[in-house]
């Protein structure tokens, strides 16, 4: 198999494990399948859960796009009039109890022709990041531990890196740069050589994905039958309205999605059931909520 | 009083105004008043209304802000390292009830000064539009004879370009061109050549505002008291969601108030208090909800 084919295979496999495990756990709903093609070429896999015992709202999705580059990004690879093909594997969790926290990973793989078809270039991106709502500080440890000891097999830079990556990423820079959460990992343009080997990037991919679960799974077990008030689901909303504001004005892979002809309810999926905004909001001091907010900013969190 | 003074003493006249009405209406809440200044120059006084018996959540704004061109705006306006000033009111209410629409207005006035200080452009914008929720025809169409009727009389061309000009800039085109509402009026660019004196579009602002009131308050008080249900709140809260994505990806004046260093909790207090996402929901042939997005488009809403 070539590369691509391996990789959508790959993405594949892991959709059905994650949706499987996920329903496990929830108990009470079960995902809907959407098959979707776009007119531009292309289609997907959207695989949505909703109003379940634990997942308020989740989306798991896999797709394969091409099309013709867009110009903003003919100029960032100085490829003119190229082709590209995206492939990945795209989720976001949102469950119902403001002390779960919401969960986002997606892992991608993309290239890049030129006019007469031949490839140019091809790279691998992915990442893995949490946006609590309430925080247990060894929680946001053991996740970020988790992370760190999936990417240090591939060498001892790489979750410095991407874990900075991440925290570059996730910010609202609109909000005092402010974090949409605690970060995690992020990486983009892991090009074939650049661990080497391909099987090497696949094998990295693959540790990110088997981390993805070992991280987040223990999180929701642990606090998905912790009690929870009104009081904390406003919290909840409130910032989740942050989550729809970065979503919104700051990601990449949503305007490009959209840019690109993909699938308008399929990308945005990814936002909140239920989002609030209050003029002018701020939690009082010394409360869990404000403890929060003190932690949505860089910080090591192997090291607490 | 230069065209400027006079502008910004017609907005905060024009500030007092409305929220006078609008607590009266209300009968609960009164506007709280938050003075803001920003490091970059410029402020504004932020009147906030929420948890009313009318007004779930709404602000009446009006901001005086100067600053470097930013350079999306250097090359449009084709001058180099500028100045502007740019002042004005805007509005958003968001009424509870879900048979009340949600309004948007503002009136601004912008200046453009070259290195040497020297003003070498200015001119007026403005508009109102509106976005319901469930709607009666008749309503929808006495809004727009009456911002008609305020336009008439500075020229018959105006309304028909005027609500084109809405129509074309209020759509969410990421999601098939579904408009926000169903549009107003909006003008832009208006210089005091355009309409021969500044004085007629001072008269043309004023017209505008009045017609604001006109054509919005009687739709406030003929469905403030209408019984609705969990239902049409639920329906209320996902056509918020479209409001939300509109004013993120799209609204020209949101993004131009967060590159300009405007005040972010003054400039998203245009976003609804709650707001839902469901994946890929459609209403039910046949019902109101249906007829409203049957609405959505482009219409001629004075020959109905």
């Amino acid at each position: 198999m070539d590369i691509k084919s391996e990789f959508i295979f790959f993405i594949r496999s892991l959709q059905i494990q994650i949706c499987d495990v996920m329903e496990s756990i929830d108990g009470k709903a079960i995902f809907k399948q959407d098959v979707w093609q776009s007119q531009e070429g292309g289609g997907g896999l959207t695989n949505v859960i909703a109003n379940g015992s634990v997942f308020e709202k989740g989306g798991v999705n896999t797709s394969v796009v091409h099309g013709i580059l867009p110009k903003m990004l003919q100029k960032k690879t100085n490829v003119e009039y190229g082709q590209f093909m995206a492939c990945g594997l795209s989720l976001v969790l949102h469950p119902l109890n403001p002390f779960v926290p919401t969960v986002h990973a997606n892992f991608r793989y993309f290239e890049l022709y030129d006019q007469a078809g031949d490839l140019k270039d091809s790279w691998f991106g992915g990442g893995i990041d949490l946006t609590p709502y309430y925080l247990e500080e060894s929680d946001g440890s053991y996740f970020h531990r988790t992370l760190k000891e999936a990417c240090d097999p591939f060498g001892a830079q790489l979750y410095p890196m991407y874990k900075e990556n991440c925290d570059r990423y996730f910010v609202n820079s609109h909000r005092c740069d402010e974090a949409r959460g605690i970060g995690g990992i992020f990486y983009d343009y892991q090009r074939p050589d650049y661990l080497r080997k391909p099987e090497n990037l696949f094998a990295f991919s693959k540790a990110c994905a088997n981390a993805f679960l070992k991280a987040y799974i223990p999180l929701l077990i642990k606090h998905k039958d912790t009690p929870f008030t009104e009081e904390h689901r406003r919290w909840q909303a409130h910032r989740r309205g942050r989550y729809v504001e970065f979503n919104l004005i700051h990601d990449k892979g949503t305007l490009f999605g959209i840019q690109t002809g993909g699938r308008t309810d399929s990308i945005l999926i990814s936002l909140p059931p239920i989002a609030r905004w209050d003029y002018d909001f701020h939690p009082d001091p010394g409360s869990p909520e404000e403890q929060l907010m003190q932690w949505l900013k860089p910080r090591d969190w192997i090291n607490v």
